[in-house]
């Protein structure tokens, strides 16, 4: 049976692995849209490659370029969000999310209303909007609709949830390789520069996530999935610290066991976890070898190296639309630091800053979640951590 | 519900520690029957606090004492194997098989024909007759009759399968502590004393298993009991050296996820596990924080070290009542060193030896897998196995 598969941010880090692993069994997939941003032509490689029915980039001003690559092929060319939202709506079984920042939201509550399987890369969707993305899935579920995680550590707690019981989990813990600045004097912190923010340890990313990572703003994102994808409570969700990125997760249960997963840093397994889901198949990752490995290191996290993690226990705590102030406020905050306006540290100060001065605003953080309301407490931060950062 | 409980050896490690967990919920257990051997006094002891049924012991010069401290109790007393067998035949829904060594095998074959769940601590049953135990099994199933592993390593295979196809496992690794002579130089290994082979890095156990985990005789064991109960082909099955004793098993799957169970060295997780089986309930057991541990190390088995692994492959190759050869010659070597007659390092010699001597015995290997020829091979390999060290 061919499996008709969408995969939206085909041309990040994310969009590639999962092209990687379809187009080793092109027999079984029909791909109905790829939708990139800048990269064009990638875009139109991967879509002419594929046999994609249509190719979608997020910018109008790039749609005569992808036409003109397309030419000829018979597959469709669109631009714009409301193409991608478009595109989402064609009956597809299988939806990859994989476009980063809150532009991702749209099209996976489009793909959960038709009834696909969302394979959750966007963390965002869950952070700003959890509650939002758990309702569309649970409305539409008797048609077919499916959330299943990317991010390796929720795709291992939810392996290691396989056949359990939540009534059972006592706690999950999710790792965290520390970044580049694991090791790092804390003094020395706020003079790292952008170059070696960029550059990690384990994991090949894209940049604004392995700053995300040095920072841990998005272990920070993390928690706040976990708690919203698992429905656990934030007091029993930990983060620890773990160098090797070998073990991902691990759930502790009610008797005191701990089922731990353990995998090469390699992407390609959580996307393929969720492409065969429910069962496993074969798939081209590395077999780890511990003997070789030798010892797997842990340490507990430092709130005080990442101040991030303590804001998103804060935020766990508020609720309401604050994953939304939160990830906004990181998102302007990050290009601060990207642009050179801000230096590491200051960062999860202005994150702070705008979540202390928006919860004050009244009716903002505790508005039903919902797309507009997620859209305006999102704007709002940004135009508060500008205001911040500009004049600091 | 109240369940019917049965413990063969009840006061041994394991027997005290299901003991412990039981006493815990006195309203939830109705106690058929407790065996023991020469400790009277305590079988006596948990027969009355327990309130159970009939308390056994394996040897008829004991019944006479034992009889006189139930006295006025209401419990019945009774002694000798066919009284053990007797006991495992009455109604339970779930039995402990703790008794150690090939005695183990008739008690835990009478309570599977009732059709009770077998919690299997005694490793002989599956090194010895595994074909026999499982067709046992397998046929008073619908009667419900169930095979529970009890081993840590086995518990913990058992828990990372949960939810998962056998046919998407790739492998089964279980871990070694490696014992009391892990980090000792070879050439030392032959002055190894009674004394320094029975103190266990890690777990509390007695004399006999820990001399078996030092010479690692303990691990080749649960390779052949991984193959039987398993049933996975023994290229698939690895030994990992992992002095801390906390990830006790990790099954490798075809997506080449590894899922481990970490977990405190304290047989009652894996008694708990079994007894609620399959359900996850709290147990008393120390939750472990990975942080303050610090590392786990991991490292290639020597065979040159520990030669009853590469034995133990033999044997799994071999098949049939080699299992059975194997154990019994493992037996003697082990009383040989207890006594003083042999060194640490002539036990695996003297093993190895039996096993090339009896397999040249024409129909004794591949004879039909039953009680009688079981004992007839058992037996053999203790006289070879005399005869060696008699003769060294």
């Amino acid at each position: 049976m061919t499996r008709r598969i969408s995969i939206f941010g085909s041309t990040g880090s994310i969009g590639e692995s999962t092209i990687d692993l379809v187009a080793r069994d092109p027999q079984a997939y029909h791909i109905v849209a790829l939708t990139g941003g800048h990269n064009v032509a990638r875009l139109a490689e991967q879509a002419i490659q594929l046999k994609a029915e249509i190719a979608v980039t997020a910018h109008e001003a790039n749609l005569a370029d992808l036409r003109a690559r397309l030419e000829g092929t018979g597959i469709e060319a669109a631009a714009g969000a409301t193409a991608i939202e478009e595109a989402a709506r064609r009956p597809a079984d299988w939806v990859m999310s994989a476009i980063v920042g809150a532009a991702g939201l749209p099209p996976g509550l489009a793909a959960l209303e038709t009834g696909a399987t969302l394979a959750l890369a966007n963390k965002e969707s869950l952070v700003t909007a959890g509650p939002l993305v758990l309702a569309t899935a649970a409305k539409h579920r008797e048609k077919g609709a499916r959330l299943l995680p990317v991010d390796s550590e929720h795709s291992a707690v939810f392996q290691g949830l396989v056949g359990e019981e939540m009534d059972a989990v006592e706690r999950i813990i999710i790792t965290a390789s520390g970044g580049a600045f694991r090791d790092w004097p804390l003094e020395e912190l706020k003079n790292a520069t952008l170059a070696q923010a960029s550059s990690h340890p384990n994991w090949d990313m894209g940049q604004r996530i392995t700053i995300d990572s040095a920072s841990m703003f998005n272990k920070a994102l993390e928690l706040i999935e976990t708690r919203e994808f698992f429905g656990v409570s934030p007091d029993r969700i930990e983060v620890l610290v773990h160098p090797q990125s070998l073990v991902h997760a691990l759930v502790g249960f009610s008797d005191g066991a701990l089922m731990a997963h353990v995998g090469p840093a390699d992407m390609r397994h959580a996307i393929g976890y969720a492409l065969h889901w429910p069962e496993r198949r074969h798939l081209p990752v590395d077999r780890l070898d511990l003997a070789a490995i030798g010892r797997l290191d842990f340490r507990p996290p430092d709130e005080r190296r990442w101040p991030a993690l303590r804001l998103a226990r804060e935020v766990m705590a508020e609720g309401g639309l604050s994953g939304a102030v939160f990830n906004a406020a990181k998102e302007s905050a990050l290009d601060g630091f990207i642009a050179g306006e801000i230096d590491f540290v200051r960062m999860s100060e202005v994150v702070e800053e705008v979540l202390t001065r928006l919860s004050a605003v009244a009716g903002l953080i505790h508005a039903e979640i919902n797309l507009d309301n997620v859209r305006a407490a999102d704007q709002m931060a940004r135009t508060e951590a500008r205001r911040i950062i500009e004049t600091a």
